[in-house]
C-alpha cells in the first residue's frame, strides 16, 4: 500500500541549485494522499484538549483548516504583513537574506486558550518561533505543533525544544 | 440562531478609504462559524460528480481543502508566480492598477477531469476568469464555482455567466 511519503515529489534545485524541494502538491491532488496527510497530522491530536488551530499563510492553511474543521475547533490565520484587515500584532524574523514580518489579529486568541499550530514544513524553525511568539503574546498556550514534513538536518527541533512537536514525514 | 452572515466582520476603509472590507477571520475563529461556512459551500455540491477542487492562494485554500477532504476528491492549488516548484502554465490578468500572474502545475489536472473551483470572494470576477482559463487549458471541465461571499454590485456573475456559480452570502 502506498505510504504518505510516496506521494511527495522531489524537485531538485528548487528554488535554487542544491536544494531538494519537497513538493506536496502531488500529495494534495490525489484524494488518497490528501486523506493520508490530514489524518496523519490529526492522529497526533487524539485526546488532546485544545480550542484553536493556528497556521501561517499560505501552505499552513492547507492543513490547518481541515484539522480545525474535523476537530470542531476554530481556525486562526497568521499572515504576511498588510493582509489582515483588523488590528494586529507583528513579529519580524530573520531569513537567509533579509527578514520577514508576519501578523495575527489582536482579538484572534483569548487569554488561556489552548492552541495547536500546524504547518507543512519544519526547516530551521525560525518562522515557527515567530508564530509561537505571536500566540504567546496574545496569552495563548501552545499545546502542540504539527508539521507534515521535517528536514532533520536543519535542526528546527532544537530551536523549538520547549514545545511538543510532531512531524509525519522526516527527511 | 446565529447565521453565517452574522460571523462576518465589516471593516470600513480597508484596504483603502471607501471600501467596506468583509473580514472572514471572525467566521473562521469560531468553531460554529467555520462549520457553517464549509457546510454552506459544500451543500452546493451534493449529488455533483467531480474529481478535483481547485482554489487560489491563499484565502481560497481555506475553503478549498476541507471541501476536497470531505468529498474525497483531490485538491489543486493555484498560486502566485514563482511559488510552484514543478512545470507550470500561467495566466496574467488586469488589476485596478497593474496586473497579476497566477500559475498551476501542468500535471495537476488530467484531460476530462471534472473540476469545482472554490474561493472566498466574488468581486469583479477577474481572478476567477484567470483560474478558469488555467483549468480549461489543461483540459479540465469546470462544473461548479463556489464563493463564500459575493459583492453583487461588482457584477462578477455577468463576467462568469457561462458557469454554474453559487455564493453563500450576498452583499
Amino acid at each position: 500500500m502506498k505510504q504518505l511519503k510516496d506521494y511527495v515529489r522531489n524537485i531538485p534545485d528548487f528554488p535554487k541549485k542544491g536544494i531538494q524541494f519537497k513538493d506536496i502538491t502531488t500529495v494534495l491532488q490525489d484524494p488518497a494522499g490528501l486523506k493520508l496527510a490530514v489524518t496523519s497530522l490529526q492522529k497526533e491530536l487524539v485526546d488532546l484538549d485544545f480550542d484553536l488551530v493556528v497556521a501561517p499563510e499560505s501552505r499552513g492553511f492547507i492543513f490547518g483548516v481541515p484539522i480545525a474543521f474535523n476537530t470542531n475547533t476554530g481556525f486562526v490565520p497568521v499572515r504576511k504583513v498588510g493582509k489582515l484587515p483588523y488590528e494586529t500584532i507583528q513579529e519580524t524574523y530573520d531569513l537567509e537574506y533579509g527578514s520577514a514580518t508576519i501578523e495575527i489579529h489582536k482579538d484572534a486568541i483569548q487569554k488561556g486558550q489552548r492552541v495547536v499550530i500546524v504547518d507543512d514544513l519544519l526547516a530551521t524553525g525560525g518562522t515557527m518561533q515567530a508564530i509561537i511568539n505571536l500566540v504567546e503574546k496574545l496569552g495563548g498556550e501552545v499545546v502542540k505543533i504539527c508539521f507534515l514534513i521535517e528536514l532533520q538536518d536543519l535542526k528546527g527541533r532544537e530551536l523549538l525544544k520547549n514545545y511538543d512537536i510532531s512531524s509525519s514525514i522526516v527527511y
